[in-house]
């Protein structure tokens, strides 16, 4: 495979896919650090050359730039186990990376980004009146998940696969968000355990 | 390939993508309406035997349920040419497929449904609150497109694929959400008009 490098803030749980599909693969990956907080991904050279849309995580293959979490993680995964063969759960994986991309991180990640790294104190008046709205629809994603994960291993078929890694990421780290108590959700307990038992698991903070 | 139902709320872009994806491919797809203004994807039997996330489209595959628009386009797509062969390329159209649902879809589709449908006089004052940020971030997704589509007739590669389905169902809609002018997109203006120009094109209200 081409030169890797990953483009990232290292906290953020969309980075962090990355480098555990990367992880788990046993594929090697640079990394290069941006501080979201002090606007590094909103340069001019950031947006010309990286990413228009002023965000990390973005994945370089050779001269090749691709954003979007979600789809490097497939990049990296396309051949390997992480994607299931069969036509359904293939398709039933994207289903669960694009709740997670709906219904999960606009909520878990946000109100953790909010309030474990902007601070309270410094939000805006409408990000601080979303706060009770994205707390329950943050809540009512983890009890889908908790129902779904009372009744299979995985999320989807009987190994992991890319949507493990995409719901792993900011799940096992939503209590860093305030009002999220993970003991309310115990089957997602158990399968956060599950994860972090991988061959090749790494975490958020290695 | 097995017997397709739509579950679906017609006006909706979401639904419409699947339809538009079966409709270039010649796939039959039965479909079944759900008036989600009267809560009809929020009953019990919706939630246990449809979508436990109480939310339409989901393509029933046999006895199998997909939600997830995006996914359930890929499902349909797999194998044919609105799924790129190149692994760049395939992982691209996802990049922009999850654009959509994170930085397009919950701005310019929102505003529709909340200006359109809903009708601002019924909307909460925490809608209200966040018409602004979400018509400003609408703007955003349509000006990168917008300065992508300035450099190649489609989204991904030489030819139509998922992404340019998954951004054309809202964008080719976005007046209905007040205060988008395509107007000011010229070169989405005519990428619009040649998705519609495609063989197989189905309009949102057919």
């Amino acid at each position: 495979m081409e030169e890797l490098i990953l483009h990232e803030y290292a906290a953020s749980g969309n980075c962090y896919k990355i480098r555990l599909t990367a992880s788990l693969l046993g594929q090697p990956i640079e990394r290069r650090q941006y501080d979201i907080l002090k606007g590094e991904t909103r340069t001019p050279e950031f947006l010309s050359q990286v990413n228009a849309n002023g965000r990390i995580p973005v994945l370089q293959i050779g001269e090749q730039f691709l954003p979007e979490s979600n789809a490097a993680c497939w990049y990296l995964a396309e051949g390997t186990s992480l994607i299931p063969e069969d036509r359904f759960a293939r398709a039933n994986m994207l289903r669960w990376m694009f709740f997670e991309q709906y219904n999960h991180e606009p909520n878990v990640a946000t109100l953790r980004f909010w309030l474990a790294f902007v601070g309270e104190a410094n939000l805006s008046d409408a990000q601080r009146q979303q706060i009770a709205a994205k707390q329950a629809a943050g809540d009512a994603a983890l009890q889908l998940m908790d129902e779904h994960l009372g009744q299979a291993d995985w999320i989807v078929g009987n190994q992991v696969s890319l949507a493990d890694i995409a719901l792993y990421a900011y799940t096992h780290v939503a209590e860093e968000g305030g009002g999220f108590r993970l003991a309310d959700y115990p089957s997602v307990g158990k399968w956060l355990g599950r994860v972090a038992a991988l061959p090749g698991y790494l975490s958020i903070t290695d």
